[in-house]
């Protein structure tokens, strides 16, 4: 399959990566279609590897991913352009991160609203997919990594095929044995809202290698 | 020890009545001295159990509890009284729900503050110890309720001996097997900020018996 990722930081690099180990086609994004990120990555992982425009990656991408600072993500989106977008699956693995008051870091969405929900606004047409964002990327493409896989991972979105389809994609290639599907795209609330006790984990841990386990 | 649990509801009875059973002497307190719910309650525990206003519960406790809703906690420590109040550990368990705007609740503090802070801040001279809001008031006192307590306990406060005499009651009587210490009293919002996905999970999985696991 041929997928879009907005983001040439170690995020977008690493799920890159991942999915054309998984024999993905995949076309990183970034703000210029020269970006030195994104050019040395493609040169590094091989020929089903190329990098472009946020508009590029977009217009490639059958499944698109968004690893973009939160603080961009608005701004990216709109980059990409309507009509790249459309109708298409998003996973968004952002979080609303606001470093400008020091560490640990705060939310710039209040509890009554979540950047998964403003960027479903913002793009209506588009299959917006919350997830992975509450594990550091080594995490998200390979949930083996900690305890054997023997964590949670939550979804949400307003379509149950993209979430499906998702699932699919998580469960599979990416291992995840427990993916808990919270509902619509509002519960993204609930789980940037994870973010908070995950910065302070990893203070207290010395370690991004951990994850949260629903146990019942 | 005598301890005064302010709150007369669930989780003030099953807190107060497993501290009965442990052996200690519980006052619960209410804003009346002839509350029902209290009254009912000692009755029904026995000698070592007994009521009065939240004054006099207090006044009582070498140790105490808050279990009141978040949304009356500052009012309930205020008709406490600081002559009560000052020196003592106080554990507090509340969460800052906000159910006026629907289901489910809202947190009715920012990420950058947090009801434990704001308890802490409105009484210097009160040790408050932030834990067990994560879990519904069964798992509180009965870890092993859940996957025979293989999950995580959170803990935070400004006061070193406070959180392990806290720590003592939770991995003793309490069952708790895995407690994390995240540091100072601030780190309350990220357990605060826990309770979106706690709300959402007790939809998805129709009980209360579940709980997060640090797996690292």
């Amino acid at each position: 399959m041929k997928i879009g990722v907005f983001g040439t930081g170690t995020v977008g690099q690493t799920i890159g990566k991942k999915l054309i180990e998984l024999g993905h086609e995949v076309k990183l994004g970034s703000r210029t279609a020269n970006n030195d990120n994104g050019s040395s990555w493609a040169a590094a992982v091989g020929s089903r590897a190329s990098h472009g425009t946020f508009a590029d990656s977009a217009a490639f991408g059958e499944l698109l991913f968004n690893c973009t600072p939160g603080q961009a993500s608005l701004e990216v989106l709109a980059a990409a352009g309507e009509a790249n977008l459309r109708d298409k699956v998003l996973i968004d693995v952002s979080n609303p991160l606001d470093f400008s008051k020091g560490a640990p870091p705060t939310l710039f969405v209040g509890n009554d609203d979540s950047l998964g929900e403003r960027i479903q606004r913002a793009h209506p047409e588009l299959k917006v997919v919350k997830t992975l964002n509450t594990v550091n990327c080594e995490v998200m493409v390979d949930a083996a990594r900690v305890a054997a896989g023997d964590h949670t991972m939550f979804l949400c979105g307003n379509d149950a095929s993209a979430k499906a389809q998702v699932r699919e994609l998580l469960t599979g290639g990416f291992g995840w044995r427990d993916v808990i599907d919270l509902g619509d795209i509002s519960n993204a609330r609930a789980t940037e809202a994870l973010l908070p006790i995950w910065v302070r984990l990893w203070g207290v841990l010395k370690t991004g290698d951990f994850n949260l386990k629903v146990v019942r």
